[in-house]
């Protein structure tokens, strides 16, 4: 089975002058999951001859080239432009269109500037995308056995088009009979090199499975994806593929999918009727932050205390004066009197700590700069500790800090 | 004045997989500032043939191209092969870069695995570059008027090469007689739409200039570039162009060039004497994380309380229960007695607070999810309050009412 091949194209001189292109990893990620391959992307600025160039390439080297940004109502909005010419297609203005944009605008009771008509402009034989997050509606086209795909660039207005309309389109016209085989798993606690190592065995194993492994702040993303010509053999490959990656790694397994560490640590502390809170020094609320943004995480999580000064350490969390004269506020007995302190202040069952020297200043010999302890402390258990050594500017310390304490109680309620 | 043109061409299968680029972002903005104009960027997979097409496509648009990745040891790093075959030279082995290799190797006690000995080969005419701080060396070739920078993928090799070495190269051969102009300000407390607004009037006043705009997260940065034949001309070009976009803007302006939200309040409370503290339900400990991110930050920051659970803004903050039953736990009510409970109970001078309804739940009729109050309380002065209404995801709510608890601690202080 020969996967269908995909390309991107993203428009926007933004994209060349320090805005992060997130696009990128968003749909090719997604375009993997549908069974195509992502053979190339290339930015290009606000210019109808470089975008033009960009597209005919994209087309020449994939089946489905996808395009974001460039459909605006302003004057380096060219888009439309660009991919008229590369198709040599015609332009038309289109009253129905702009009737349609007209009254979306009058909904929210906007006027409607007189640029956006550039808008309700059609290449010929491109289908309208329905925008329903903007103005900008998108368009598909094809030509021969190829499509191509043009999308608005923000987020907002990209991401449910993709996935609503562009996605559905391209499967039926590109992977009608692939059945794609998916898996990906999520790895903590674990150092890259060992991950890496018993994954090159699972690589070696699979031939024709294509492995991606994406490590950052201390987690380890891995990959697989295929194609089948069946959807029993799809679901068999994978059952497989699932197996052998389990056995190999699956002890540092959090989550299957996208399943961060965070919510998987949330369902287990659901699972077991626990509350969490959080003590935090050198991580400042990083901590915290991260365990909120699981969606309903109020129902585990109560909150805690910053303790980035010893005084708040001393008189929030209870940590006594004599220990942090003695051992430091660096050390495994300040984290776990930072731990006890913060699960007692918020009546929570557990409590996360941290504390450490992030640098790039405040790294003695004794404690240097990427020193850190954390600690998790459960009502009726004994409080665990851990050091950690940390190479790595501030936030990479701060990061994989974080993730090392997530994983501490992600293990210690397992 | 023809500023020279820069390319980037990004290798690695990772990019087309789900790894975020973050390497055009970076390199683009250290680019214009050096005066280049980035006139695109293309990321292809760890295949000889893609990579060989993608820089000669580089080369011929451009003055310099600037390759990452593909410089390491296996046998999918393929950069040095794909670019011999780009400008049609040999490929030699040389004993005197593989004995530097094991020096360094032999530095760590690390034992050299034999496949590195891939990077000990040099292509004809290559200039090599040192990598200090990992096994890759660069290699930089010229072709013609045009230049070829190889360099390795991982940011903590990459970003110093590109700095020490490969800049000083690049700005001695393609911008010897051109003399930057760069200016960039970063505004918040501005809806775009109206920084748009006045922006647009400065882009018109200055046909000659680039300009970007970039907005994220409640944040916009505006940056300014253009060339000029001599120091001095750069120099006046730059102070009028400064002064024209502070007219336009300054209002807005939290600071010049790459200075962020956090360090600007932070300068401010260290020139004022102050100390911070912070108070936050529905952002978890963003707001310290960010505060936490500057170096130094303990002059300052003292810590707070992360009062997610009502239990926990009642008996940590000592916001009255009475209060939280008659106004609710989102009301200007709540964020102002939660940031002087803050003050209290760490003996700061100041205080921030956060609380409202990120969603996706949560939300009412009267307390709509992206319903936010903001707080900012300071020893001996009235506690300021401010009511906001983010539309979008969750994370933009908290990233949005963070900055804007950030920027009404900024302008309180000024």
């Amino acid at each position: 089975v020969r996967p269908p091949k995909a390309a991107l194209v993203c428009v926007g001189s933004e994209l060349l002058a320090g805005q992060v292109n997130t696009h990128q990893a968003w749909l090719s990620v997604r375009l993997r999951a549908a069974g195509f391959v992502v053979v190339g992307e290339s930015s290009v600025p606000d210019d109808v001859d470089a975008i033009s160039a960009a597209l005919k390439r994209a087309l020449s080297s994939a089946d489905a080239v996808l395009v974001s940004g460039g459909l605006g109502p302003t004057f380096d909005d060219l888009t439309r432009e660009a991919a008229a010419k590369a198709l040599r297609r015609g332009l038309r203005f289109e009253p129905a269109l702009w009737k349609k944009i007209l009254r979306r605008f009058a909904r929210y009771h906007v006027k409607v500037p007189q640029e956006n008509m550039r808008q309700a402009v059609r290449i010929a034989g491109a289908k309208i995308l329905d925008n329903l997050n903007g103005s900008a509606p998108g368009q598909f086209l094809t030509a021969g056995r190829k499509s191509l795909s043009l999308m608005p660039g923000p987020p907002s207005e990209m991401y449910p088009m993709f996935e609503s309309l562009v996605l559905p389109l391209l499967a039926a016209r590109h992977a009608r009979n692939i059945h794609p085989v998916e898996f990906s798993v999520r790895l903590s606690g674990v150092p890259e090199s060992v991950a890496d190592e018993r994954l090159d065995a699972v690589r070696g194993r699979w031939p024709k499975v294509r492995f991606t492994i994406l490590a950052s702040g201390g987690e380890v993303s891995f990959h697989a994806s295929a194609a089948q010509r069946s959807a029993a053999m799809a679901r068999g490959m994978r059952k497989a593929l699932r197996a052998d990656i389990l056995a190999a790694v699956g002890e540092f397994a959090h989550g299957e999918g996208n399943t961060s560490l965070e919510a998987a640590l949330g369902a287990r502390l659901r699972k077991k009727g626990l509350t969490l809170a959080v003590a935090e020094s050198c991580t400042g609320g990083m901590l915290g932050a991260r365990l909120t943004s699981v969606p309903g995480a109020s129902s585990w999580f109560q909150g805690g205390v910053i303790a980035y000064a010893d005084s708040v350490k001393r008189n929030r969390l209870r940590v006594p004066a004599a220990l942090i004269s003695r051992c430091g506020a660096v050390s495994a007995e300040c984290a776990a009197a930072m731990a006890r302190g913060a699960r007692r202040a918020t009546g929570s069952g557990a409590a996360l700590s941290i504390t450490g020297v992030a640098g790039p200043g405040g790294g003695t010999k004794d404690k240097p700069v990427g020193l850190v302890f954390i600690a998790f402390d459960r009502v009726g258990a004994k409080t665990q500790t851990r050091r950690l050594m940390i190479h790595g500017p501030r936030e990479t310390v701060r990061q994989r800090s974080t993730t090392s304490a997530l994983r501490l109680a992600f293990d210690a309620l397992g």
